[in-house]
């Protein structure tokens, strides 16, 4: 019978390789301890990137919108569907989202002399805006600190001329961000107020 | 015979241990089964990684150049090799490779009264830049939209004196792209054309 | 005994399903392959992310400081602890750790008229500041090319009034860097030498 003369066939490797045996052992569980901790690694790094994907850096807030008129003592900024626009109009009003240093560049020429002030906060004074050639023409650069609730818009009067007769030619408003990834309120559905102009 | 006495390994196990082997077998489904589905998430994840692996941002197009003369009704743009050039000047002209918001800076002085005018692009009536000093000192800054295919380029004339005698003191032309990431041009062969200045 | 009547175990399957084992060993083999280049992709992806992680982009560096007074011939900077502080101000200079090229802004309206001198450098002659309003008030803008060791500052003279008894209003003095990435001097300990100024 099996038990006297026929060993299991374990038995039988043992004698002849029992070492080699223990050895195959040993590298099988080596190599399948680096296999998972390996795979545990991947895993591990790939539900990091996962759970920390970099917050998407909010796009650079800028605004490039034709100036060409007056309309209740503010300069009219029209707006051009073009990819300058991530920044909203309304009322003659470019609403601010995001906070941040900006750059806000005026330029334009009028057939008459006129003074421009530059608003932004309901508590803050405004610019006065320095004009060339006897007040007919602006080239105006500024760089100021704007935060979510601003509105910047510009008054606009001269001693003798309506606001809505005033005429201006090349009339153009850019404001960008200089430092984005500030705070950024929540996108609020694009209102239809605003001046859908051809640039 | 074996049908009597002696039962096959497997048999021996069943009947003592049946449910603690069939609890292994299981045990051992669930954990390939997870180690398959771990090497899976990473193997997607790391292929999702290399087919959309981020368009390498266009670095931000700028340019720092000495303005030491006039030439041709030009402003003679020198160039010089720091880390600051990523934009070409070819006669005199800065060549525009990406689209994108510019901030462009001129600065110098003058010995005698000049007239200057900033270009960019060809359908576009040209910038007058204000002068300062009785317009023998330039101090300006502006913003404008440019695109591929566009030429910064500025033309001076003095009254009295011709280009080629104009003399200018500290005068430097500076140029920043302000929303980097818009469309860019293919590179082409950097030119030979450009004026080598050391700064 | 065993030799003539009892077959291994492995024996039985050979004779009627030999080619299905190889075929069972052979996909076994291709599937271990498999997943261990999976696991071999993964891992050396994971090291490489690990190893290259992008250098963190240096923030961009930027001030927005009050101008309130005089000190020393020097317009005085104050601070103020806010997220714009990216930037060390010393005995009235902007201490410049980074190379690139930045955006200079200074506004503020003054009682009398006054002369102010743009400094950055030892061996670079400074900027004058182009004044508005018969040198009573500035609004400017410049752009200039900073570097490590650089310590921006303002000198400011009347004619007719000492230095410690100018009155400003509104003075506000920014600082942004348009390149960023450039080089970075390793930060020093923040001192406590600046001047501490609610906003």
């Amino acid at each position: 019978m099996e038990g006297e003369g026929v060993q299991p066939p374990d038995e039988n490797l043992e004698n002849g390789s029992r070492p080699r045996f223990k050895w195959k052992k040993v590298l099988r569980l080596v190599v399948s301890g680096i296999k998972a901790a390996g795979l545990l690694l991947c895993v591990v790094y790939v539900c990091l990137q996962f759970s920390s994907s970099p917050a998407k850096d909010s796009p650079i807030q800028r605004l490039r919108a034709p100036v060409t008129g007056c309309e209740g003592g503010r300069l009219f900024i029209g707006t051009s569907k073009n990819e300058y626009e991530t920044m909203e109009v309304q009322n003659n009003s470019v609403i601010i989202n995001c906070d941040g240093l900006y750059l806000i560049h005026l330029k334009g020429s009028f057939f008459q002399e006129v003074k421009i002030n530059l608003h932004f906060r309901k508590d803050r004074s405004p610019i006065f805006v320095p004009m060339l050639n006897n007040g007919q023409r602006v080239v105006f650069t500024v760089v100021t600190s704007l935060a979510f609730k601003d509105e910047v818009y510009l008054t606009v009067n001269a001693s003798d001329t309506l606001c809505e007769h005033l005429q201006i030619n090349d009339g153009e408003l850019i404001i960008v961000q200089l430092t984005p990834n500030g705070y950024c309120a929540p996108e609020r559905p694009y209102s239809s107020t605003v001046n859908q102009v051809p640039l």
